[in-house]
């Protein structure tokens, strides 16, 4: 069976690289495609440079977070330095700086190819839809296969190198601690920048989104690949690891053939789903004149389908139980249900989109009320989804003995998370072709070109509500796995520390009724609140200062708004501008949840620290759900009425329409899609500190 | 020890009849306050008749509901009717009833004084703030002494009569099921017609708020008293009986003495809490200049003050624990430091307020955003102060032996409760004076008696935000008790039913770790949600009616617009449309918080219940906290702006701050406070239902 395991990981890593080679083979691919226009080169180049003058700089200061928290994991992790073995504290040092450097390296990646994509779609736009979207697609597709390639081969080293299921946790909290933060920066710059120039722009002067005109311009575009490009790519690196990580702590600590057998599956699982995003990737295809959201979630299908046939087969031949397939079957299964009711909500081909549009016609107050109570309703759907797919992966797996439960839950997330390679794909399509959209209008390639352009950009909006249904869910399966993995730490630390004898256990449950668990699950509730309402401050803070900044350069600079050939807009103020606040706001939120948890880990405990992160997960869940969904509601309400309906643009409905959509911006973008990362943050803390709260605390 | 129990009830009873004959003075005082202006007495009318002809069909609806429920418990409660005896089934059936009745008095004395305290009030503020604020305070004391006296009375009376808790359960269901429907009917009222009619009115037409040419106008001042007063009094009744009844539950299950002296306290303490608001309410004075949000806030104090010492010295005197008092005593410290950090972000003179009024000026969207953000903020306190108030009242009381520490947590709730009377008085205060200065304006009274009014108005609003800080962690606190009521009512069921040996326990916890228990906690985060979506729906939808008959009748009643003399706005269509709107709506709302309780008890049976409550709890004091708080900062926003900030009437920040109020409106007086009653129904639906989930269920 070790030979088994071995061979696995051997293979692993050989799917790994072929990710990765496939991911080179369509950057070339993308770069050889043809591009002449002298003035999107220019306005290209503008973007290229914002971006990464943003990243190196919330780099510059990530670097020295790290830096701290690698020195403090070197002393104190997984035992004081005093009371341990110096080695252990080594291995997790590293293993915890490889996780930031390969998650930092998955938004540099996308960074690089985003920019080029970007200009060769925009130029492909004038041949029509389908060379446009294979541009497009296929530079999303370099970050799907490079983060996901990245991620299956850092897990799979760290586990055979150091050999230790909690040094995974460190490298998990590595990427994840990164990821916290280039999402929550990457999230204020976009949305400060996007919803600037979307009120000056499109709702004070009533020009065109992507006019050159507009001082925020730029920085918009660059927003689309520091915040949906490289924040989402740390963001789903990050989940895509602590799924695995969460799973295989769990696979360790059966001992013996049985964990040989559970790593053996993780292993196997996780690289039969980067195979098969790398052939639904290489298989994606479109029509002349095709329909690119079926294209994207034709894809995505098919990806899932290879994916259960595979494990189907695998799990045959290596002879794996067939009660942890059905697990992560189920989480698959679900995983689809659940991204096809959040489109149900997000779809402006079904009522709720046509409702809250029509809601607009009696002023923005009642978009506002419908889209958020929408939102609160799409949650139903999805939290009886995840409370199935646990209840039903336990309920399976656990006659296998005592922890398949909650293995078994690991695996479903795993099974959700099984496209993730698809998922990424499609989802850097999306600001990619976004991009492409505003460099055609910038370059002035007339109608027809932007037409084309912006049907393959709605169409990466509708695909973006499935594949967040899809994440958010995983999340919160994982973060359910962890909790199971936080209490085999404290188990496993107590035994260390002589509070219990060896075979018995420190805790055995976190039960409600205890005060303790109470007081945990309740202040819990609080942090993903206080999350994200100070990123979403931070957007609105800073939007309103670069409002500002673009009124003064209409206001002082001759011409530029009557769009004089000599007047140009000062770009590069408006970048410093969101760059400089996205830089400021990102430490702050990101600290309050990682010292939250230190402080009632230290008041109460690991009981309270099970109550902590149960409440963690409940209001992180309900508040991502409600914020993703009503975003995306609000955005194709918007979108809806500039199609004609209620009026059209200009009306009533428009002007309201567009109020949702900037509310919706920073839920769906910013908080929204934070809130994944911040739980699963608060759980990797928690996990690794478990060492320390067991031995200090008051209650 | 059994004498003393008794005498405490005596002296409970005779306490609630001299509320009983405080309110029947304070109302004949009202009722003898001079009126005489026709003008005024004819808007009553109108006023008066809208709100009777509404709470009528109202009452017929739920007569119906409370008919078919009764019948239910009849046949299957406590046990069923084939395997108990009748007496109990119909002791409980009438518990049930008594409750819906009481509660529905409640709302019904409530409409009674206020629709006369508003003529008076409108009066006397013809003479100045004393007088006027005498007649809007003393009538919502009718309400408050009224409720809590008949709250008191009927837990005392149900308990000495059929002598037995389980009863208790029932006649709080009543109380409950009847408060969910009213909050939830009154709240869909009053903002359908408060936000259509400032809609149109101080929206579009740039007319007063009770301009009399607004045909919403008088539907308006209506919903303020079967919303903000019947349905008010309807929902704290329920509280204030769950409190008590989940502390008997628990002070009953002790056995022998260690009951007796229990539920001694109980009914001891209740009844100081009824004595100190009683003279709080007797002595509560304003100068003839005086600040009226000083005399309601200082009389609270006053209140809190007297409870606290007086609970001491009946605690000296008759023996009772130390430690009891302990737990009430953190119960009402901790309520009152809530209550000051919901006032932090509502009041107009702090900073939450001002900058939500400051981003006003860049347009709707940012109010919104900063508004929503810092209402997420606001839970982080009062989400602190339950959780540490729930563990040191366990803490402090469970030396005291096996299920002290739950029971502690109940008498914290109560503590919290304690001054109920005043929190109604003062909550009742609000829409009276609101409905005064409406009447004033269109009694044509001037612009200084107008003035008046409106101080009066702003100091409801004020401290209304405290008083709602208050109710929500005192429910909070109450359902967590209700946990643990709900496990002894299981345990109770299953050694009666054999499903263990007496002695023994059917469950002892809920482990969140176990899958049920989980996939219950996961189902119940939605609940909360859905709840509040479907009431906010309904107010959207039929606010966009009424705006449309607004308009219609704005643009076909000749001279309308121009205020003619001869030209009468069509009322009773307002009303109507009002009416029919909420009485549609309020029933679905309500049925899917108690048919979900019970589908999640036939599929887990009584583990997923435990996490279901966990779930509800969780969920519904999040969105309790973040919509009561962001609607009264969004109130007080547009308030602070009016006043003249940043532009004052008129300007940009106005209009945005207009369109934050109206979403708030809802989500304060709505949504938010229905979900405490919500989540209480939910509560007691699982206790009285446990029998049937630990012998039918799925899973």
């Amino acid at each position: 069976m070790v030979i088994t395991t071995q061979l696995i990981q051997v293979i692993a890593i050989l799917i790994s690289f072929l990710a990765l080679g496939v991911a080179a083979w369509l950057y070339t691919w993308v770069k050889a495609q043809p591009s002449s226009n002298a003035r999107i080169a220019e306005i290209g180049e503008y973007i290229r440079k914002g971006a990464n003058t943003f990243l190196k700089r919330e780099y510059l200061v990530l670097t020295r977070f790290a830096a701290v928290a690698a020195l403090l994991i070197l002393v104190l992790l997984p035992k004081p330095i005093w009371k341990g073995d110096i080695v252990s504290n080594i291995l997790m040092a590293v293993s915890y700086i490889f996780g930031t450097v390969l998650s930092a390296l998955a938004g540099k990646i996308g960074i690089q190819v985003a920019t080029i994509a970007n200009i060769k779609a925009a130029e492909a736009a004038k041949k029509g839809i389908k060379p446009s979207f294979m541009a497009g697609f296929r530079g999303g597709a370099v970050m799907g296969m490079a983060v996901v390639g990245t991620s299956l081969l850092g897990v799979t080293l760290v586990l055979m190198i150091v050999g230790d299921a909690t040094s995974l946790l460190g490298f998990s909290f590595g990427a994840s601690s990164l990821a916290l933060f280039a999402k929550a920066g990457g999230g204020i710059y976009t949305k400060t920048a996007d919803i600037s120039a979307d009120l000056v722009g499109k709702v004070e002067l009533g020009i065109n989104e992507d006019d050159p005109r507009n001082p925020a311009v730029i920085a918009d575009n660059v927003g689309d690949n520091v915040g949906d490009v490289a924040g989402m790519g740390a963001d789903l690196f990050d989940s895509n690891v602590a799924s695995m990580a969460a799973a295989l702590v769990m696979a360790t600590s059966f001992g013996g053939a049985a964990s040989q057998s559970a790593v053996s599956m993780v292993f196997a699982y996780a690289a039969i789903g980067l195979l098969a995003s790398v052939i639904g990737v290489a298989t994606a295809r479109i029509g002349k004149d095709g329909d690119p959201s079926k294209a994207l979630n034709s894809s995505t299908y098919v990806t899932t389908a290879i994916f259960a046939v595979l494990t189907a087969v695998v799990t045959y031949l290596f002879n794996f139980e067939w009660r942890i397939w059905g697990a992560t079957a189920i989480g698959l299964l679900v995983g689809t249900v659940i991204g096809i009711t959040s489109d149900y909500f997000t779809n402006d081909a079904k009522p709720p989109v046509h409702e809250v549009a029509n809601a607009s016609k009696s002023g923005p107050a009642f978009t506002i009320l419908s889209g958020f109570s929408y939102g609160l309703l799409s949650s139903l759907p999805a939290l009886i989804g995840i409370a199935l797919s646990a209840l039903l992966a336990y309920k399976v797996c656990a006659p296998l003995g005592e922890g398949y439960g909650m293995f078994g839950i690991s695996m479903s997330a795993l099974g959700m998370l099984s496209i993730v390679g698809m998922i990424i794909s499609n989802d850097a399509y999306g600001p990619i072709v976004d991009n492409s959209r505003g460099l055609a209008e910038m370059g002035g390639f007339g109608e027809d070109v932007i037409a084309t352009a912006d049907e393959l950009d709605s169409a990466g909006n509708t695909v973006k509500a499935v594949t967040k249904g899809f994440s958010i869910s995983a999340a919160g399966l994982t973060v359910i796995a962890l909790l199971g993995a936080f209490m085999s730490e404290v188990n496993t630390a107590a035994v260390e520390h002589g509070l219990v004898e060896a075979g018995q256990k420190f805790i055995d449950n976190f039960d409600i009724m205890n005060p303790t668990v109470f007081f945990g699950l309740i202040v819990g509730l609080a942090i993903p609140a206080v999350f994200s309402a100070m990123l979403m401050l931070g957007v609105d803070k800073n939007a309103q200062r670069m409002v500002g900044e673009i009124h003064r350069q209409f206001d002082t600079i001759p011409g530029l708004k009557e769009g004089r050939e000599d007047a140009k807009p000062d770009y590069e103020k408006c970048i410093e501008i969101a760059t400089a606040g996205a830089i400021k706001e990102l430490i702050p939120a990101g600290l309050v949840a990682i010292f939250s948890t230190i402080a009632v880990g230290f008041i109460g405990g690991a009981q309270a620290i099970g109550g902590f992160l149960t409440g963690n997960i409940a209001s992180g869940l309900l508040l991502a759900l409600l914020m993703s969904n009503a975003g995306g509601l609000w955005d194709n309400a918007k979108k809806y009425v500039e199609a004609g309906n209620f009026g059209g643009k200009g009306s009533v409905a428009h002007k309201s329409a567009v109020v949702g959509d900037t509310v919706g911006d920073p839920f769906k973008d910013t908080a929204g899609p934070s809130i994944n990362t911040q739980i699963t943050v608060v759980s990797l803390v928690s996990s690794l500190l478990a060492v320390l709260f067991i031995q200090f605390s008051i209650f």
